[in-house]
């Protein structure tokens, strides 16, 4: 909106004189800056419910984060997203000397750009432990203050009296887990008090296709965060990626809606080009994002033609899974985009499997062209 | 799809030896190459039609242009078209020396690609002549060869014959209208006998605004062409520009539908971030693009803020009219973004102008916000 | 690097199993990160100087900025500057209630991150008052906690005792100035009394170039800095732009050198595509940047061509001051680019000005080209 | 340059007019062209010569190819190179229907525009043949006419004749060696008789290791070049690769200087960021491109970095022959980027292998590091 702004004064500045541009004397706006609209992204809504977009986990300068609280906010509606949580850590802070400010200091920061932006705020806190039980977001809390304390369990527990949900972040860190990725007894016994809510498959750069099967195991909530300590622009190519993110099919755009979702385990995990979750939210969304047009011939009478429209900002790659109809053994669909598949006449539908897109740790999602 | 394909060729041919990358000797496929998809151009259908991207102005190497047909083609369909004319020089033929071919044999190339792509490849040809008449493409032709002939009369009447639709050119071309851009006898003669059916009010990389106004008072289709001869990726900005398009509300997306939309002047110009055409539709594709959200507070009891949000690859400069509400006097919404105005408290419903959005000669369409 | 070796771990964890890509389980490494290589900046060196690139003015969450020093720092090494200073106000700390930290702790942190990027750094802090005097900063400071007084005279004097630089900040701000950019009494005191070395002619996103001029004629330092708040990749549009910088023509890349360039006004203001500065120095960059090919025909006996080579990061906006050379009237020369130009043959040398060079408030620099 | 001048148009038909940009009614320029510069390549000239950027493999509509030859001048030009060879087959001529042309025409229209953009253009074409031989170009022929033969021994015989030098081309072509790229007894005998000057190493998207070796056994000039037959810009992904090409050490910018450094087989192709060619060349590339900064030491006693500059815009992947000194193991030195390594104190110079430098079949450059 600036930009635009600044663009017309810069133009109404100028006065050509004798072929010269001639400027003001006193101030002269100059085109330089950024436009900082937000950008729409096109995930379909299925089933009746709001495909909300999300993450769930980040730091400020409050923990050992290095931005202040407003930028969070701005970052997630300049990148699209509907819902966040900031989520300082309680045990681990670095800046302490510096800062006077209590747990909940991030949250109130955030809390009053959220309410400029109509961006959905969680308020959240992240307890770090040594593994087990590694490191979990407390969301949905009340007073980050409380949970201030030595033992884990009673960390989790006043969470839980709060209303909060656990989330079990980064199961497979390298730093927590250098060579496998496994559950504890205590994350058994989360499990089954009914105390852990959603896992981390994807962590800032990282996923690990065993926690999506746990997750689908218990019908725990997938969640993909960013876990951002830097600025998000400085960490993620954005030319080819967008930031980790959790799709949360939600009843409402509210933050009641998003709480119901992940409790009802309804998420996706998308990140890096892929997805992950249960099967039934990736076919919706595979079946709503993409169209398969009537086939139609060209050049001879052997072959017939059809395109394939992505309407949404996800990518899909497939593996035809019979190379023999005449159709490439491998093909990509971009986000928004077309392509043309040429296959022997009369081929009728066919299957592929879609290699970005996990419907379980050894499992993809399959589909039928035509 | 090469790309992807090509890249994972590239991993699989990956085996590392002590750290080091050791490839096949005889042949590796490096990932260097676009991905040649088609880029979905979001437009709304709007009032029952849908909404069909064309650009039906553009030359081969059969007249003064510099690619072969089938490049045409391809440039279309991965730039989001539905429908092209190929419109070579009836008279000018500055590469004769090295060609054999008819007036036809540019239209017949193309349409072997355009089979293969599903794009709508309309059959035409340029008669050019001094000012006046000027320029003139013959759409819907049958076969261009007959319309080689001396008098313009004659070729326009052959035209007409075939159940050919005549669109007067760039009229505002300065190398043949230096000074002012201005209709002739035959242009108002053509009109009365209901031989023009369109005149582009934007051609290559300008536009005429008094042409958009002849459109409207007679009820001629307006166009947008890109009138290409060079590479479409050579000469257009794409970074920050779409080619010049013509937008046609067809009652069917086929040849039919392309010259029964043009001959109703169901038409809107798109270029350069401009938008020209008869109000009905401008309003509706605005109304079909935009969507206002609902008020809310944020930050003290005196403000309201809400979002506006662009579904549409159209941008939108807004102006103000009543600025004491307290949005700011200019704003632009960039397509697929949304941005957020502040306003005062109680503010209603209020007018904005979009200066980028030509409904006259001197007029642009009126919008209500909230 | 950390993308590189990112990229590789990815490729590594694939392998192939009937056709299907098959993860490493625990942990997979996915290549969404941003390469944080630092890009450098081409500008010549001239006149036996080294051209250090600067920017002297920003904040941090220590005043009213909104990111943690550490990030200036890093921003700057990427953004190829040699030397920054990081410059919280004294008495504007809408951060107070979360901060105990005293006038140099965003020094000190800085510091710590400056010696990992071998940038240099100068310590300083702004002098914020209304007009007059306005915003001032002062540089090469040792302690920043002694400024902390009621009177602004007294600051200064402290500044200058402790050797500090005094540098008058963006005197054209219209939230001081409205209407015109002027100079007051306490600024010609300074100037007479040696205390002031430089002025802002550009801050953030605006230039004054009647502040040019005054610079000129009183041999002090031009400037331009960001003055940034937010981060500088949300605020500036890097696709199109630099950040504002001030070049400095140092004998050596050190503090002591930055120090005695300021001194000796040896600086040149570079700002939107704009540069800014002494006219020797700036005649001196245009010299060193550009090349001019040898003449050469081609298509007749009338014209000769040649070729222009700017082998440098700016950008240079010609106007031909005798057109009936042939050459066009304006034309711009690209950062790392060539252009040719097309003149009459047995054209000589002929004048151009560049409307992008500003030498004074009302002039700009001349040049001859062939 | 069109864009620059075409803007200030736009500027100066601006007027507003109460709130309200007011156009020129008859004709108005719109900023949508892209700068059609020649974008420079920074790559440094060695031992004395001058390194020209060359691509000697290309075609046009008068072969297969989908573009005028003028298009492949300017093409040459925007992308910075210096000399290239417009290489039509002699025998296959799909066009041929449609032209009227002879062998010698595509050169021709392409000299005039070589001309203009003082591009070196070598006059070539292409023998094209089931292997064995495969496909050659004959470059630095006279007359191309002369060369359409029946037999294969007699076209090379008569290039020979006219002083033309031949290259056999994408000798690992799948369509014609799909399993192992191998010499016949056709290529030993004329690399014998001292009549093949060099092959291509790498065609299009694609390259042959094994190929580098025999040119580097039987000292011939190594090749890369597009291949091209449609629009360059339309078949590489130019946001982050350049076409393929050809370095040439030459003694002067000439065409005598390109012939005689390809007959003594002074060339290196560089193709999707790999280098290969004979290490003599490739490590005085890589030193005059990278410099290696003073060590310094930040935060504690035992660590040491060091900055490491590329100058070119060439990339280097490192492996870290010696990770015990704390470097990583592989890292990547972007164009025109610099990185800091860190190292254990006293550290002494380290040896690194360049994955995608190639030196051999099986053989990477060796450089040490400080």
């Amino acid at each position: 909106m600036k930009t635009a702004a600044t663009f017309l004064t810069f133009i109404l500045t100028l006065i050509t004189l004798n072929g010269l541009a001639q400027y003001n004397v006193n101030n002269v706006q100059l085109p330089v800056m950024r436009d900082n609209q937000r950008t729409n992204i096109r995930i379909p809504h299925i089933d009746g419910f709001v495909t909300l977009k999300g993450d769930l986990h980040m730091h400020t300068v409050f923990s050992d984060g290095k931005v202040w609280p407003a930028i969070r906010v701005q970052e997630a509606w300049e990148e699209g997203l509907d819902v966040i949580a900031i989520t300082d850590h309680l045990e681990y802070l670095p800046h302490k000397k510096y800062l006077t400010a209590d747990h909940n200091a991030s949250y109130e920061l955030a809390l009053a750009e959220a309410k400029k932006f109509n961006l959905l705020l969680v308020k959240g806190c992240e307890i770090t432990r040594h593994m087990p039980p590694g490191h979990f977001n407390a969301l949905f809390i009340k007073n980050a203050n409380l949970l201030d304390q030595k033992k884990a369990e009673k960390v989790m527990d006043e969470s839980h009296r709060q209303g909060g949900l656990l989330i079990w972040n980064h199961p497979g860190w390298q730093s927590q887990q250098p060579d496998t990725t496994k559950m504890f007894n205590i994350h058994r016994q989360l499990i089954k008090e009914g105390k852990l809510h959603g896992m981390e498959v994807a962590n800032e750069e990282e996923w690990y296709p065993i926690v999506l099967q746990w997750c689908l195991d218990h019908q725990l909530a997938v969640m993909a965060n960013s876990d951002i300590h830097e600025v998000t622009a400085h960490f993620y190519d954005f030319d080819n990626h967008h930031r980790f993110m959790t799709l949360l099919f939600a009843k409402e755009r509210s933050l009641e809606g998003v709480k119901e979702a992940i409790k009802a385990a309804r998420t996706v995990a998308w990140f890096g080009h892929q997805l992950a979750g249960p099967e039934v939210y990736l076919d919706k969304l595979f079946k709503a994002s993409v169209t398969i047009g009537q086939p139609y011939r060209a050049d001879d009478r052997k072959t017939e033609y059809f395109e394939l429209t992505n309407h949404s900002d996800f990518r899909f790659d497939f593996v035809n899974k019979t190379p023999k109809n005449g159709a490439p053994e491998q093909f990509t669909l971009l986000p928004n985009s077309s392509i043309i598949l040429k296959v022997k006449k009369g081929t009728k539908s066919f299957p592929c499997t879609l290699t970005n897109v996990h419907t379980g740790m050894h499992k993809n999602l399959q589909v039928q062209l035509r």
